[in-house]
């Protein structure tokens, strides 16, 4: 099943998305709804980001690949890490599918994307064993983890770095029925394909990540947790595209533009 | 003026306090309202985390005495930070005034309080010049940044250090009419006073943190900027009851027990 959030005049609903209609509801994904009478056309609304979370999580380090090429940036040693300990990032960030990244007027070069599956949770849960954690997952849908490496590499805190405005796009919809294991992810600049990856290549896996959060944090439903990329990342600059493609959820795409 | 936030009935309403009467009111404080046409007691009613930040901003190291301490116990050098870069607490941690602090299972003996002063915006804005800050200032609440002191070491992130549940206890409510320079705040550990230090001891203030953060990031009422801590801190115990006191604002109580 597929649910996206959508802007419906001065508010906003959640949609059940069959083919190329949206068909609105009242209530929420993962507790009670019912289903309007009439659909609309996919191509006629405007999305939003899919989910607005209660807690932002993100896996941060993940992947091998990905860990070598920060420490080469940062001038360190890979330091792999040794268990799957969750970070974070802020709402203010998130932008929809086809909203603009903005490369802060101060940014250097480096503003790059990270590719990456996110997990929304579907059911409260604490203290899940990993063989149990994909029961309390509602569905997937996908994030770009927008970071300027001199800020990441030189600040105290990610609040820029990571967390700048319109540096998290998230979307474009939560895809319900899908294996996280068996996806790959595929990231394009401006229409060239820059890195592929398999998400069953993660360091730690989603059930991982639940059941060792859950063991001092309770996870409800709207939380995401996003899992970390794959690879080498280039910069982006403005006029680019960027689209995070998970085939089985669909594509990601924001235009990225300089602040002037 | 002083807002609290409570249970009424199934769902979580804002009240106006006055005295020892609070009338509940329909709406949000930072936008239209309207008062109720009766009150009740105080003392009647459950007080509940005074809001729910959108995005839940924390200094973190801010004050010489605690950047002191936190060296000492990590074997490190002091490092004081160069400038306003703040960090981020999470939602699920949250409690409120009476509610327990639990210290898991598998946590040392070093669970330790911080007492801070915590801010709660009031207007959306961006770029905002240091002068102008306070007045995207909704009012005050009281927070305790408890910490497990071996994990904050070690773990890679924060994720449990500083947010496993109940480690974010705020409130007990929302003052308006203060100067956050002016500002004592009293720690007692079971009614013994373990410090006490002044607000206008910070290494930044509370309008170079919302002018640095609007810089990069838009914030919305009802996010909160938690000010970080002074001077040493101790370990807390089953059994004890922490209290978190700001003249003018209240006191923050919250029981201290062990997950068994």
């Amino acid at each position: 099943m597929r649910w996206c959030r959508f802007e419906d005049g001065d508010h906003a609903t959640y949609g059940i998305i069959e083919g190329d209609r949206v068909t609105p509801v009242q209530g929420e994904p993962w507790g009670a709804y019912t289903r309007a009478s009439t659909s609309r056309a996919l191509d006629d609304v405007r999305l939003l980001v899919p989910v607005i979370p209660p807690t932002f999580y993100a896996a941060g380090l993940n992947y091998r690949g990905h860990v070598l090429e920060q420490a080469q940036l940062h001038g360190t040693e890979p330091a792999f890490p040794p268990r799957a300990d969750v970070g974070y990032r802020a709402n203010n960030a998130l932008i929809a599918q086809g909203e603009a990244i903005v490369i802060p007027r101060d940014a250097t070069e480096q503003v790059q994307y990270e590719g990456e599956l996110v997990a929304v949770i579907g059911r409260r849960c604490r203290w899940v064993a990993e063989a149990d954690a994909l029961r309390y997952v509602f569905g997937y849908t996908i994030g770009n983890d927008v970071s300027e490496r001199s800020w990441q590499r030189d600040d105290r805190t990610l609040f820029r770095a990571k967390n700048s405005d319109t540096f998290k796009p998230m979307g474009p919809w939560i895809e319900t029925d899908l294996d996280p294991a068996d996806l790959e992810v595929a990231i394009r600049l401006s229409g060239r394909e820059v890195y592929r990856y398999h998400v069953r290549d993660a360091i730690f896996s989603l059930q991982q990540f639940i059941a060792r959060t859950s063991d001092y944090i309770t996870l409800v439903p709207g939380d995401v947790i996003w899992m970390g990329t794959d690879g080498p990342t280039e910069n982006m600059h403005d006029g680019d595209v960027v689209e995070i493609e998970i085939p089985g959820i669909g594509a990601l795409r924001n235009p990225v533009v300089k602040e002037r």
